[in-house]
């Protein structure tokens, strides 16, 4: 049976004000008013029935999950006691599904990007789930680049290994960091390399099975929270285990020495929307260049990305700022510096400001 | 007896969003918590009785004028249906206090302006209004100038008259025009021009007398007025009379031409805090010359007036901005354009976005 296992763990730092610890980003309606979870999980459950769909998320934001997606089966919001990355968030629930469907394959993804096209999405994800299930590995999306980005890793298209519904199914060769520009420029120039879109399909049991080979000690927390799966102490043991469990990612902890890792290219409109910059990829900016949501007056401004959350944001002569209102807190910045976001709120935290946090 | 009269008209342009109609600058706290309308009251108060101290503010404050200042004797709130610029709110006020004092003299004052030293400005303003109930005449303060300003209007000295509790008496010679930055600073290097206060002294009927000869229009209206004084049909009178006064200022359509004269140079610290960035004049800076109140985190950033009238305002890597935060609106602009709020206020209307307003 096909499983699909939404990624929903943020921590609610790079979407500030707007975004916090018990609203991280995934809870936000950055486009069109529906939260990004919400979204996520809509584009998915068509293609499996409701005990086929799960989400991971903080320990903080499980109940939050459960009001947001009422239609769950009760215990299908795993709540992950801290965050420990893709590796072992990716590993836990293909141990709870392997739990009760020893033949599951599991598409995987994060709960907080935006793709506008779902019908395209979900064609290309069956198609990688079918890969899978019939040939085993592990097999990533790659976005075909539209522009040279440098704020985004990469994947290498290894040889061509065959279509399966329309789709062209490669081996991965390699991930690849965020280039530089001229590197990002010859990537989109190129056919060979892919944006790497961090959603993923497998067989529960050969994620595991590389697990096991590569992660030892993932793999050992794994078998302990398994074991105790149904039992009463389940709770106390995830507790236990979990914030022990070794920290690193599916790509580069797992699929980069695979055994057999696969990489579907894909082209339909997707954005990680990775800080408030990148929501110009996904609200069209009016014609100075500005990107608006909320009651917005701009004079003689361009370039801005201006977000009223609740207050009104009223500007004039000013260019290429990052503003953000919500009733507590405003947030001013250039945009070419919106990557501090993380970094301010840490600030915030050190002046004791919990209640902006 | 010692009439002190506070000009209250503001209409809530120039510091909005902290600003609003039924909010004008006079009930902002801009310094230290307490509204300019009841610093400058506190100010001018222990200068005579309850009975000699007067507001005139337009109709829509008058209520909230009341209420910020409980002691004020019933009838002392003197509300404008519209505002007609000074001279109409000087002689209204002087046919108000004439009715029931003919040896009223005034001294007269923006209800606005923030002045620190609250003894030296009695002080001046005791002299002031000393010299024109010995010698008659319309007298007026002038600040001498810190710094070479360019963003206020100067009076320009004549010849000393003579002294006053140690204040010198000169003849004015007349109203300057705000000056080019090349004029601004001969004027600031010299001892000849003063910054143009705002406030004056005068007998009330000098006032009267000087309005009837110079300006018949207005003389005529505030007859009226004084006819109706005490009857039943003052209000009425007053909507009809009012409206049809003509518009000019004290400084250019009465003492200008006056027959008689004065200015009384004084140098305590004075600001007519005109618009935003003017508040480095009046808050201490710190040491990145960032103006801030309320809950302000600032990084990497410099010369900025931050004004956080509820929300926290967090900014990265900005300069020379002009940021307010209300509950409400939020407001972002170079400081060399702050003088623009008065425009984008206008938009607001434009918009219909009357609740902003």
């Amino acid at each position: 049976m096909l499983h699909a296992v939404i990624m929903a763990g943020g921590a609610g730092t790079r979407f500030w004000p707007a975004s916090r610890r018990s609203r991280p980003k995934q809870f936000l309606s950055l486009t069109d008013g529906t939260p990004l979870l919400r979204a996520t999980f809509d584009r998915v459950a068509p293609l499996t029935s409701p005990n086929g769909l799960w989400i991971v998320t903080a320990r903080d934001t499980a109940e939050a999950t459960r009001r947001l997606l009422p239609e769950l089966p009760p215990g299908h919001v795993l709540a992950e006691p801290v965050g420990r990355d893709t590796a072992a968030c990716a590993g836990y629930a293909a141990t709870v599904v392997l739990h009760i469907d020893p033949d599951a394959v599991c598409v995987v993804l994060p709960a907080d990007h935006v793709i506008p096209d779902q019908e395209a999405v979900r064609d290309a994800l069956s198609a990688g789930a079918a890969h899978v299930a019939e040939h085993g590995g592990l097999l990533t999306f790659g976005i075909r680049p539209t522009r040279p980005e440098t704020g985004y890793g990469y994947l290498k298209l290894g040889r061509l290994h065959g279509t399966r519904r329309g789709h062209k199914i490669h081996v991965l060769d390699r991930f690849v960091e965020k280039p530089d520009l001229a590197t990002a420029r010859t990537y989109a120039a190129g056919s060979d390399y892919l944006w790497n879109s961090g959603m993923f399909a497998w067989r529960a049991s050969d994620l595991l099975d590389e697990i096991a080979r590569q992660l030892p000690l993932l793999a050992a927390g794994l078998d302990r929270i398994a074991a105790g799966l149904g039992s009463p102490g389940a709770d106390a043991l995830l507790a236990t285990v979990y914030p022990n469990l070794p920290r690193t990612s599916v790509d580069y902890g797992i699929m980069e020495s695979a055994r057999s890792a696969w990489t579907v290219p894909v082209d339909f409109q997707w954005s990680d929307v990775g800080a408030w910059p990148a929501l110009a990829e996904v609200l069209p900016p009016d014609e100075d260049g500005n990107v608006r949501r909320g009651r917005v007056l701009a004079l003689d401004s361009a370039g801005n990305v201006m977000i009223g959350d609740g207050p009104a944001i009223v500007v004039a002569g000013v260019e290429d700022l990052v503003i953000v209102a919500t009733p507590d807190a405003v947030l001013v910045i250039p945009q070419d510096q919106a990557q501090r976001v993380k970094e301010i709120v840490s600030h915030l935290a050190a002046a004791g400001w919990d209640d902006l946090l």
